[in-house]
């Protein structure tokens, strides 16, 4: 059953993602769905959402699928996932017991879970998405997790292809580092990484000294990139980073090597204010390129107003394209299962 | 596309929003709704609901339109509205980024947002509307702002219409402020007020001394009676003010002096607890008159179980009506997108 | 419209209760359900749920029926029920006026009200389920109320037939009370005394001095017992209790007598965790004896992992069973409506 999961965006190898993005712009084209009706979709979302909440609900409902979403803390008991737990505090239910129970009444589960980021060891093993799988008798979809945020990743690149064609090999995009009141996770540039590699695109990661991105992602993207004919670079200069890329992402993460110490890390966040992406920088761009961000984003910390609400901002199709990937992967799972 | 919008329920002037009515009273009767199939509503709702939230859920669905309903705050990000805003605060997302999304999932959008009551100016703005409605690429739906109600409207004029007859010019109503433990926004008094303008009827709106509605409501009000041979009349006497009048709204507010002056005035309401719409009062009105509130309402603060509980309490017809309504409105707005 | 009420699982007789759970076991064979298309129901939450909340909404799906859930506190307006208060505090809004407008847009209404584990007068009277009920122009379903959970009762009846076979008069189960870090409701413990009652088992209820259930409660259960043909036995003997027993219920609750004071119940609690069902007491039941719980449970505080993951555990069928006991309430009560 494991075998139809959503974890990561590289189950179903490079062509069987660059198959979900064209199937994604088809629908976008106007082509219908195939229709589910009595299939379920049940949603756990232990952190907030509202593109992935609102555009998987929307695919739902294209595809004749009753979607429900819980959310667990508020509506929903706090849930306990740690195997063996002796269940004397706050958590009134376990994954062990909740997981398969919702799996009896739904076809499709889903599950939204933010790193902790206290632990590295303990994010780098997505405890609470893993325990989620482990438990769940259905094919599981990573609504974003510690790690990953593989519904963005079809997003992301169904972008790269409407606006770059569909050959992504070798182009050159940067990944770029941006300010940030609070620390966030790494799923996101963690996600860009990998899908890059998947790819095979030419991917900088501009980030300053102490904001590396986990060495093992590293390492993964780069062996995908080498096998699809990409690159995945790391560079400490902002500006020569986006030196004639044909798209930029910009986004805040918390340092792998930040981990405890979270204090000193946002010392020095606070001191690199220079990394907003601004209308300058963005210039360094090839004059066609395009900004992307997976969005929320805070505006005028991470980049600039002129930036995300100039000509080449391609945030609100990437995020409106978030409908038609989540169409394409939920109508690609059940006509599988 | 803002010509589509539903903003304080004059957009379609007296002919427009009088046609509406009757649809839902056609409606209520059994008529059946046009079909919308693959069409989708989503609401965003910054403040509580149960009427308002439900009817709308249950109007889409007999219109066979998605219904999708975010909680930010909540379930979903806290959002900032203002243009510039350098986000290094609480708000996690911006409208700007926000709301396009909504548009690029959904046919129509909704938002509750209601007053700040700490700046008169902002709220004259109605600013969170404002900024939704300028970032937003479908046809708005206010579910209630700082300064209208405009699904309400729709609901007590269909009560006024089932109740009085068709023709409700010159009918004589009255608006009367009433006690509550905290300061509230206008936004009903001030659409009642717009309301009983639109269609004509001859209202006095009685309040306490202070206790006045923003002028240029009143201002507007009163051109819209003038045009359609009604009244917008001020009292201060609570009893004379019912006098014969064929229909008795109770509602309290906080009034436009109060501004700048909360603590003041909250010492003003502890002292007027004599406002209570009670049956000794109401008795005043015509033996047939009516009573309506928006609801929810504060029992025995605002007005008393026996006036509520009675035999001409309209309230919970009127708050059953919003489903017609609802209905009414959708099916108009989505036959002419 | 009372009369389609289902609160306690008494409503329609043992006959009646027997014919939904063996009409539930149909459609879990694949019988399909009716179909109700433009009915709706009105789900109000006043405290978590996942498995009543989500098997609700999967079964009105597979019904036809619109399925709206409240929270109020959260996305709904704070509630009062007691009649004739003076609403100057918390609640902003009254059942008495939400209860009958929420019938004004559905066919069916449903409440979920935990007790108040202050006032043992009060929960025994049930007092806002009842106050819903009274104000409620439609069918009402307990969703779990300060007394009463009858769709689990449903489930685990089904359970009962599912394993036992279809004659369940005699037949030896237990209901053993468990430790918690908290006080709990007796709710669940209640209803499984007052089905056992109905369908006529023998079954024993073994719980630690001081933690009896409330009497009328026994009274009623022996009541239903005698004229099944089963019997209701009270124990001390956590052991003994489950001597050959061919199902056994483990649940935590707060004791009758241990209302007014909570303090010494917890340090009484603190000290009962030999209570704790393990392995070895469970192997005192027969052989093919099964485990239930209603869920959410506190894993290894009120049963150890290796009895609920073990393969006589019957807890994820059961929970499971919640989607077509659902239905088929729903289903029962929409062809009578």
């Amino acid at each position: 059953m494991r075998g139809l999961d959503w974890i990561d965006g590289t189950e179903r190898g490079r062509d069987g993602f660059l198959a979900l993005c064209a199937r994604a712009l088809e629908l976008e084209q106007g082509e219908a769905p195939r229709r589910f009706p009595g299939k379920r979709l049940v949603s756990v979302f232990l952190n907030p959402s509202l593109r992935t909440r609102t555009s998987v609900e929307v695919a739902a409902g294209d595809l004749g699928v009753q979607a429900i979403t819980l959310n667990p803390g508020s509506d929903a008991w706090k849930m306990e996932w740690r195997p063996g737990a002796v269940m004397d505090g706050d958590a009134a239910e376990h994954f062990a017991d909740a997981v398969p129970v919702l799996g009896e009444y739904a076809d499709l589960l889903a599950l939204r879970a933010f790193a902790g980021l206290v632990d590295p060891d303990a994010d780098r093993a997505d405890p609470v998405l893993s325990a989620f799988c482990r438990y769940a008798p259905r094919p599981v979809i990573n609504l974003e997790s510690a790690r990953w945020h593989p519904l963005q990743a079809l997003a992301d690149a169904s972008t790269w292809i409407h606006r770059l064609g569909p050959d992504l090999r070798g182009r050159r995009v940067a990944l770029t580092w941006a300010p940030h009141p609070k620390a966030l996770p790494a799923a996101v540039p963690n996600q860009i990484a990998l899908t890059a590699g998947l790819v095979g695109l030419d991917l900088t990661i501009a980030h300053p000294e102490g904001f590396d991105l986990d060495p093992e992602v590293i390492g993964r993207a780069r062996a995908l990139a080498e096998r699809a004919g990409g690159q995945i670079r790391v560079s400490h200069d902002p500006d020569a980073a986006l030196d004639g890329v044909v798209a930029v992402h910009a986004k805040s993460w918390s340092g792998w090597s930040g981990y405890g110490r979270r204090e000193d890390e946002a010392k020095a966040r606070a001191a690199l204010s220079h990394w907003t992406l601004d209308e300058r920088r963005f210039a360094r761009a090839d004059p066609a390129a395009g900004f992307l961000h997976c969005l929320p984003v805070r505006r005028n910390v991470v980049v600039t107003d002129g930036v995300i609400d100039g000509p080449r901002s391609w945030t609100t199709e990437t995020a409106g394209r978030r409908r038609w990937t989540a169409t394409a992967l939920l109508e690609a799972i059940l006509s599988e299962t």
